[in-house]
């Protein structure tokens, strides 16, 4: 059974906060946090009711998963750290498995420290401060044994009902897609928003059509949605804009070139309806 | 009283469409509809129940608000064929208000041709194919005389409780922000279902995330939710993505400008969770 399996998680930051709270809200058997903040820690730990720890060399040996939530450039770090750690501590000890949470990373970053590795890639975006529902977000999983994606599998499903199965390969294309949805279009959002505030014009005014945006791709390819100046070719509308932008360079170059992309994807389709 | 205003759309597009459909669900007096287009102008015409013509040598010269809801590059010669019938039509009938409905162009544009102008302007993304809700979305509207603006007013509440009087400059800073976060972010979806489908992975996979992106920006400004390889300077990945993205060169450099722009708000902020 899944609550059978004993798990730590390593890292308290947006993903490991969330992922720890809602893996102990399905009684997952977590068994100790651990973030290198004492404050981070103790607040998960207590809020959640488990063992926290501040140091690596005090990591729970005898977990049979181990989930690796921190940045992509410390996994490597704290898995060394780990292997070390289970060394001094068993000779026999069946080897755990061992996944990160990153979606930019391959699994193969784990290979030098243990036998058992793969991936648990919730694919959101997490703020420590905003509470997430989890089951409406794909987890991406994947591991070299084939037991271990099984066992990873009925872990997320006890989150969620999207579970894949995402190789490394695919799972960094879905990474720099999910990086280009939300991310940048997050920066956009902060465009619009600093723009209109350098102007006394608050950008409550715009919240519903970003939501209309999204809604219309809800049923329809984002593709076959697109209006605009760009996508009807108004060159004099393009024109004011980028006389206004001239205030702000840096904004002006991205407006050019996403201006430019519409454009260019326009010349081969015929989906304006204006 | 607003629904003795005798009014006629000009123009049956994205916008003209649905704003006719709106102001005859709450019982304004639209007298006329008119799309160049046959079909379109009888389908809107019998759906609301109204006179409809695709020759605006038969506009109505009775009414008393005209409603562009053309292209901007067509309000000019559309404004001028209207002068030209209410000129043939009466000597002294009272000049009727005239406004376009364009986040875009000017209200001056009207002003060679009619002495009373303005604006109507839904700021919303439009799709006829795609029913629209009024109730939720901005109109701002502006015209010369204080007593067409208070109608104006009226008009847009009988559609939706957010009415704003905004200036020829103000709407064109909002014109452009409302390019940047609906176009530029459709654009960004079209750029990552593009780039998955070549890949063969399912674009339903990142839509709990676009929908997150912009839930989070419900109660926070944007700045505050940025997270992602470029806000924490995550080079690494930074670099994978660039990669990848060699097979598409319009979109690295899409990439590489706007992952520019959040490191440099990164800089002069201390906004990164993770």
């Amino acid at each position: 059974m899944i609550n059978e399996t004993k798990i730590v998680v390593v890292g308290a930051g947006n993903v490991g906060w969330h992922l720890s709270r809602a893996l102990s809200g399905v009684e997952a058997n977590v068994l100790q946090v651990y973030s290198r903040l004492e404050g981070r820690a103790k607040r998960l730990g207590d809020e959640i009711n488990v063992d926290y720890i501040t140091d690596l060399t005090e990591v729970n040996p005898d977990a049979d998963l181990y989930i690796l939530a921190v940045r992509d450039a410390a996994i490597e770090i704290v898995a060394k750290k780990i292997r070390k750690r289970l060394d001094a501590y068993f000779d026999k000890k069946i080897e755990p498995l061992v996944v990160h949470t990153s979606g930019a990373t391959p699994t193969t970053v784990l290979q030098p420290f243990f036998k058992n590795y793969g991936v648990f890639y919730p694919l959101q975006t997490f703020s420590i401060d905003r509470p997430i529902t989890f089951n409406t977000l794909p987890i991406c999983v994947d591991a070299k044994r084939h037991s271990d994606v099984d066992l990873l599998f009925k872990l997320a499903q006890t989150l969620t009902p999207k579970v894949y199965r995402i190789s490394n390969e695919e799972r960094q294309i879905l990474h720099v897609a999910a990086v280009i949805v939300n991310n940048f279009t997050n920066h956009l959002y902060t465009i619009a928003n600093d723009i209109l505030q350098q102007e006394n014009i608050d950008f409550e005014i715009l919240k519903p059509l970003i939501h209309e945006t999204v809604n219309k791709i809800k049923q329809h390819p984002p593709a076959t949605m697109q209006t605009g100046p760009a996508k009807r070719n108004d060159e004099t509308t393009i024109q004011r804009h980028l006389n206004y932008l001239e205030k702000h360079p840096d904004y002006r170059k991205i407006y050019e070139l996403i201006t430019e992309s519409i454009t260019d994807d326009g010349r081969s389709t015929t989906n304006d309806k204006r």
